[in-house]
């Protein structure tokens, strides 16, 4: 990671944090058990990689960061409700996220549950703000797109398939199918929500934009899964070594870690030539992705 | 009831029921259990008294019935998924919803988690559609308007407020409080939902139609005590008694049966009141109204 690529990824993710803090209700607000919980689940944590892509994006097709910002906020929103509900006992019960105890845990199951739901409300009334497109048609766009990004055909219908197939054993492509709901669709509706701030990309351009997110997406989960392996619970802020616990299949488990290890480079590889149409625009995009596959946590 | 408003209601009805039919992802279509559970919590059931808003409402200011039919949806599609969250054990923990098993004893916990996760996002996804309003800035309007109505300052709010009033006497302005947001909040979006469906109805329309839908939402909750005491759980389809067996505090514990029967008709004396200055186009409002109050289940 370059001095200056970190101190760009530094400036986003501390713009997003209070940006974040500043849409989040107080906790003085009434109720103020469900506005701290949402707090709690939000702030003060967390790689912020799908708002990286967003801005990433964003600078691509020269979109204002001040729209970018609230687009950004608005799918993190979703992200981190679906950590929230994904971390309760029906589902992967667990005790640790960004290094902290579980929403569930630091409050209780039904705060918890109404934290993830209002988060997503959150989330949509933060994208129908005024003026985030250069036309209010485009910001229509952008909200089916995070919908259908994040509903029962995307992310929360991975989750679904995620859970019939613990204990199964997946192919290969029943894996991607997975992963390409339940991370990659929201990762990709990151980068053309980014995109879409401004009118200066064409349909073929966001056309070849969304082929480089896909596979950001899936490597994106490649690394997730090679670090749930290889990573300690203490670097990674959530409970490591968790899939193969909940026996779980992942890329590591079908393809072992050096063929997984490989995957994701090729998966980079991919995706930044994707990229060579852009030229130089696409730089923070290449760093994004490179940030990534390299993370360690 | 008269029979003409019986089968205008029976005609909205029907017509909602169709739309979700044909809008909710097929069950041959992955992940097919979470596709099943959706249809199951939403379909054939229900008063449908949001979307019979939403239609009035739309009457009133003359607008289009197919995107008052899709809007009603959307209302309808976030009343389901709060069903679906408030039934499951960490909140109300019921067994019975719509004369039928609720969607976690259906199905399991996570589905129904899913569930109600999936009907929220297919809610925005609906309200995104083209050519709702007028004009795509007035349905940003109606986007944020849902979302504020369904949120942590909304419904999921009131949701919250009435887990954490549970054993406790609240004061009657305290219950109303609870009130307007956890009922109240959805069914005054209802109302100006269907009515922003068309250009017809002047900011201070809007506003006064907005307090009838204060007083109709309040007069909903009164009535909605009133079967919990009054009523068998055969009539309601859901479990009577609920309210007083958990011990919450309801218009009918803090008012005792007859003075909550008085409020309701005052209620409905007021929302009518408003009605007075739309003249014969109110008419549908009126009489969903009277419905509301003068239903038995």
């Amino acid at each position: 990671m370059t001095a200056d690529f970190q101190s760009w990824a530094s400036d986003r993710q501390a713009r997003i944090e209070t940006f974040l803090e500043s849409r989040l209700p107080k906790t003085d607000c009434v109720p103020e058990r469900l506005h701290d919980a949402m707090r709690y689940s939000v702030l003060g944590g967390g790689k912020r990689v799908r708002p990286l892509l967003a801005f990433a994006a964003g600078e691509l097709a020269s979109a204002d960061i001040e729209r970018v910002t609230v687009t950004a906020a608005a799918v993190e929103l979703i992200h981190a409700y679906s950590l929230v509900h994904d971390d309760l006992p029906c589902m992967d019960d667990d005790v640790l996220r960004r290094g902290k105890p579980t929403c569930h845990k630091a409050f209780d199951e039904a705060t918890a549950l109404l934290t993830g739901d209002s988060l997503q409300t959150l989330a949509f009334e933060l994208l129908a703000e005024k003026c985030l497109a250069d036309a209010p048609e485009t910001q229509l766009i952008m909200i089916t797109q995070l919908a259908r990004a994040s509903g029962s055909r995307g992310m929360a219908g991975g989750q679904a398939f995620d859970l019939a197939s613990v204990g199964k054993t997946l192919s290969l492509p029943e894996l991607e199918f997975m992963h390409i709901h339940k991370t990659g669709a929201l990762i990709r509706a990151a980068v053309m929500l980014g995109a879409r701030c401004s009118c200066h990309l064409d349909e073929s351009q966001l056309e070849r934009l969304d082929h480089f997110a896909k596979s950001v997406g899936l490597a994106f989960q490649v690394v997730d899964d090679l670090l749930d392996t290889e990573a300690t619970t203490e670097t990674l802020g959530k409970t490591a070594g968790k899939d193969a616990d909940n026996n779980k299949p992942t890329y590591v488990s079908i393809l072992g870690i050096s063929q997984a290890r490989e995957l994701a480079t090729r998966l980079q590889s991919e995706a930044d030539q994707v990229l060579d149409s852009f030229g130089e625009s696409a730089v923070r995009l290449r760093q994004v992705t490179d940030f990534i596959v390299k993370r360690k946590f």
